[in-house]
């Protein structure tokens, strides 16, 4: 199977979860909730679910037992584009080829829809899988990908990249400290969580965890540079987002820092590192493994 | 010993069970964590955590077992009221007699605390009390917090406020209606929540747990006409937050709704239910009543 197939079975499985999770046709009050179906259905590559359940499969797990707690992800995903864009933030008007939620709705349902969707992701991953013995799981999983998106983590991250707007200076090394430190919280802690959730569920051990939370982290980073390279390159009737905005906004990227040709040697040298880490957790020519391959020489 | 010094003793253990979960001081972004640390900080009477461990202690368990999880409602409870005083929602200055996070710091940094601070309290639910024996009931809690702070509770009732505000009609059973429904939900959830953690955390059995659940349900309701009453009738430099405001802001509350006089009435009816419902859970001159009578009673 090719790894577009793979991806669009998975991405076919995670839609119709989150419609069963969600449940959000006869909720009250009615426009929050078609505010929040509005975030959550807008499309998107549902990339961190997947990884989720891929590596459940690669530490022996069976993906389909998890797949609602995978869901969770996603919701916190869209809660963080949500807060993301609103114009005390990133001020975007555009996303996933739509206007964004408080453009569509307002800015307090905006705040509102985001608040929820947190709240409703973190809640998933407390419900399912649910039976007695996944108990213990389900409260790991909650730790784990709260601290995440914590202050500490992607929350701090966003906090991180707001400073920087508009930040430069000659001090080189401090300036990649700073935005490697921002790429890896901001786009890392939860890409990173979503590999080591899918093996935590799988009851991996610890030290068996350890590596596919390092492989996440890895391949957090060179989601990032790859995000990037297409916001230097790309359209925006391709992308369904804003493009070009980074640089206009002096935000510190690895092509506003490094120059378009560096970051992809960056990239490239990232991807290898990633198939090497793959192999390990996985064998050979695994999910994972082309999964990677996918993000970092993906187009839109 | 009288309900003063209980809510006095009791508010000390909090405060410092806060200082030591969030361990704000040297935490990245500094900015972030100050501002995090401006919004707990800032005072508060510390009700909800409070209930909690009565409510343990009342259910036969050991409120200091609880104390780190109780402390997970203040957090929540602390990142409904950022979020609520952002321009876009309430647009408030003043809090517990502070400028409110959005004023000493800035809007971004205000949604983000209160992201960092919702999540920062589904953490502390997942992560205590610690050990294996308590992993099943730490998932149940976080159920039950997350479910009571969602999009069908208090995040709906946020959104229902503010659908309504500035909404007259001569409709009165349907505006008593959404008076109600908007009051359960926004206070009344998360207050209902915090007396059923302290049962739900003593591994009270469920018809135990629901007759405490009811009791939080009847005491949220009386604390929002309280405080319906004080916004009418006290000054600001009392109650450290803006006064008279639901008036010129035409929210519906319970003093606008029906007047002063038959606000209070209700709440004497309620006062007198939440002492037979605490006599029924705690016995006769429990701690639950006192403070429900002190609520009630409250005059900042």
């Amino acid at each position: 199977m090719s790894v577009e197939q793979l991806l669009a079975d998975e991405q076919a499985i995670i839609e119709a979860t989150l419609k069963r999770v969600l449940q959000t046709q006869d909720a009250r009050p009615r426009r929050l909730h078609e505010a929040i179906a509005y975030a959550v259905f807008a499309g998107g590559k549902r990339i961190r679910p997947i990884l989720a359940r891929l590596a459940c499969r690669a530490a022996a797990g069976d993906p389909d037992e998890i797949t609602e707690a995978a869901c969770g992800l996603e919701l916190i995903h869209t809660y963080s584009l949500v807060h993301d864009d609103l114009p005390a933030m990133d001020d975007d008007v555009l996303r996933r080829g739509c206007p964004t939620v408080h453009i569509e709705f307002d800015e307090a349902t905006a705040i509102l829809v985001g608040d929820a969707l947190l709240t409703e992701g973190l809640l998933v991953l407390a419900r399912y899988p649910a039976g007695d013995s996944w108990a213990a799981r389900r409260a790991g999983a909650v730790a784990l990908v709260a601290e995440a998106v914590s202050s500490r983590g992607m929350v701090g991250g966003q906090a991180e990249d707001i400073e920087n707007t508009g930040r430069t200076g000659n001090d080189r090394p401090d300036l990649e400290r700073r935005l490697e430190r921002i790429h890896r919280h901001k786009t890392g802690c939860l890409l990173q969580a979503s590999v080591e959730l899918g093996a935590l569920l799988a009851h991996a051990e610890p030290r068996t965890q350890t590596s596919f939370a390092d492989f996440g982290r890895d391949l957090g980073l060179a989601f990032q540079i790859a995000d990037d390279i297409l916001d230097a390159t790309s359209s925006s009737s391709k992308l369904g987002k804003s493009v070009g905005k980074d640089a206009r906004a002096g935000k510190l990227t690895y092509v506003t820092l490094f120059g378009l040709e560096a970051a992809q040697k960056r990239l490239d040298v990232l991807e290898k590192h990633l198939a090497d880490r793959a192999r390990s957790i996985e064998g050979p020519d695994g999910e994972l493994a082309a999964v990677a391959h996918f993000i970092c020489r993906r187009t839109s």
